[in-house]
């Protein structure tokens, strides 16, 4: 039976030295050589069987990518640069080495394709279901990084692209905004940026939050995805609704100065004041986040 | 209901800036100042329920601390200073958040003592079992990184302390030989380490490999742990063969110059060749890895 040793060893062929990897994987640690003078910026996400993917619907590498992915789109809310990533799988017992490496290579080549890579990791396997995790490390590169706290009132919002109804098959296929986040941010006109993972409701409140600041949107300016509108034709409910509150579009809401540019779609303006005011028509009322929230049992 | 973003306040007012921690939790990624000339030590643990803890047995606190020590143990087997780290958990639905806020500080307070700041995170719960990963960032502050390659034929091979048995209680409860490695490797002395996590045999294969060399170690000399004593009173093996292959002691292997002191024991010799050899009163025979190895499906 090919073992988890096995499987060790085909990950470490895959993995090299150069750049800033001094050591890569197949010691306790793997060792980096940090570019002087610039900011190390870290985070991490995971992904679960049954809320963030379906194991008996798609595909290992798409599941691999989504989980590098997730940190990418991190790297491009911050305008930094990918350097290097860890990561973990819980694999069910029931899972062939076959699944595992596709699982790693989805992960591998979505980290490659924007220069990030993977160092070292942890498997194992269980009686349990799918997790796996990956942990980024990216790097200022020059420009300084965008906090979630930095808007100022009267700032244009802007967003990135069509929001809504990813849960068609675009949470899965999205690609991270790193490009467009560092011009951006070099240029200094963004003052606040976040990923919409939560949803616009949700994640726009974050920025409103950390910048202690409310918001007010145009309904009418919102893009709204096509898969929006499939998805609001099965829900019975209005395509706005999916396109304000549904998670994992990993579009940016970029914040900053205004007449950015025909890439970015303008959507309000950064207020004093809290919370966020939703304008539809003459009438404005406030916007209440409704992006799903993981919930514990109240025991 | 308590929802999983309550907890995620409750933990930011858990983590601070200051030292190397420019921006904390609560971004998209945490803003680290690193060290100029610093070499950046990277590597991740994972722990999952009914394979590294049961969680019907082991207190939340245990858990979070086994996870975080795990981290530390891989920075001292590099001889590295813990500086920051990030988790996720993955949570039963089912758990309540003191229970979830148990696991943080047991995570927390780990890194603490070892000067390691938790700098960020992913929470989610799911229709599955518990699964928590530490990824966690050393610097070598001034202290070259000792790796599994650097053994020399001739060289001695200790042991930071008894073997076996660990299943006990133990791997819940160690304690990372930080100080220790960081003592040896500053004075230079320290051509290999590593830590012990899936059994002598396997881990000291890993140096061998690495080293491309083969060792010779005395049974006589292996300390035995009271554990490994009692354990084999319970199996039937005798206390030798856990305190070979037993795995989670997270003492270290240290690999290098002759004399090293007390706190070391000495139990063999690195020569030329390939495998372990154990002499056993005047007898010598090939030492086989039967540390535990997780298995895929053939299917």
């Amino acid at each position: 039976m090919a073992g988890e040793f096995a499987f060790i060893d085909w990950i470490r062929k895959q993995q090299k030295s150069g750049g800033i990897v001094a050591v890569p994987a197949g010691d306790d640690l793997a060792v980096l050589d940090w570019p002087t003078g610039e900011l190390l910026l870290v985070g991490v996400d995971q992904v679960m069987d049954g809320v963030h993917f379906d194991s008996a619907v798609h595909s290992p590498a798409d599941i691999g990518r989504k989980v590098m992915n997730r940190n990418l789109s991190d790297c491009a809310a911050m305008a930094c640069l990918p350097a290097a990533a860890v990561a973990t799988v819980a694999l069910p017992r029931s899972v062939s080495m076959d699944y595992a490496k596709e699982l790693y290579l989805g992960m591998k080549e979505a980290g490659e394709k924007y220069g990030c890579a993977l160092v070292g990791g942890d498997t194992g396997s269980w009686d349990g279901k799918l997790v796996m995790t990956v942990s980024i490390l990216g790097r200022s590169a020059g420009i300084r990084p965008v906090l979630r706290s930095g808007a100022k009132a009267g700032d244009t919002i802007y967003v990135t692209g069509p929001l809504g109804g990813s849960i068609l098959g675009r949470h899965l296929r999205f690609e991270p905004r790193i490009e467009l986040a560092r011009e951006l941010a070099g240029r200094g006109v963004a003052n606040a940026m976040i990923d919409v993972s939560d949803g616009l409701s949700r994640d726009l409140g974050h920025i409103c939050r950390e910048s202690v600041l409310g918001a007010v949107i145009d309904a009418e300016r919102i893009p709204v995805h096509a898969d929006a509108i499939e998805l609001a034709a099965r829900t019975g409910r209005p395509a706005i609704q999916h396109a304000l509150h549904d998670g994992e579009d990993h579009e940016l809401i970029v914040v900053g100065a205004s007449g950015l540019g025909a890439t970015l779609v303008e959507i309000g303006r950064m207020v004093a004041g809290e919370g966020i005011m939703l304008r539809t028509g003459g009438r404005e009322e406030r916007l209440k986040a409704q992006g799903w929230e993981h919930g514990f049992a109240t025991r």
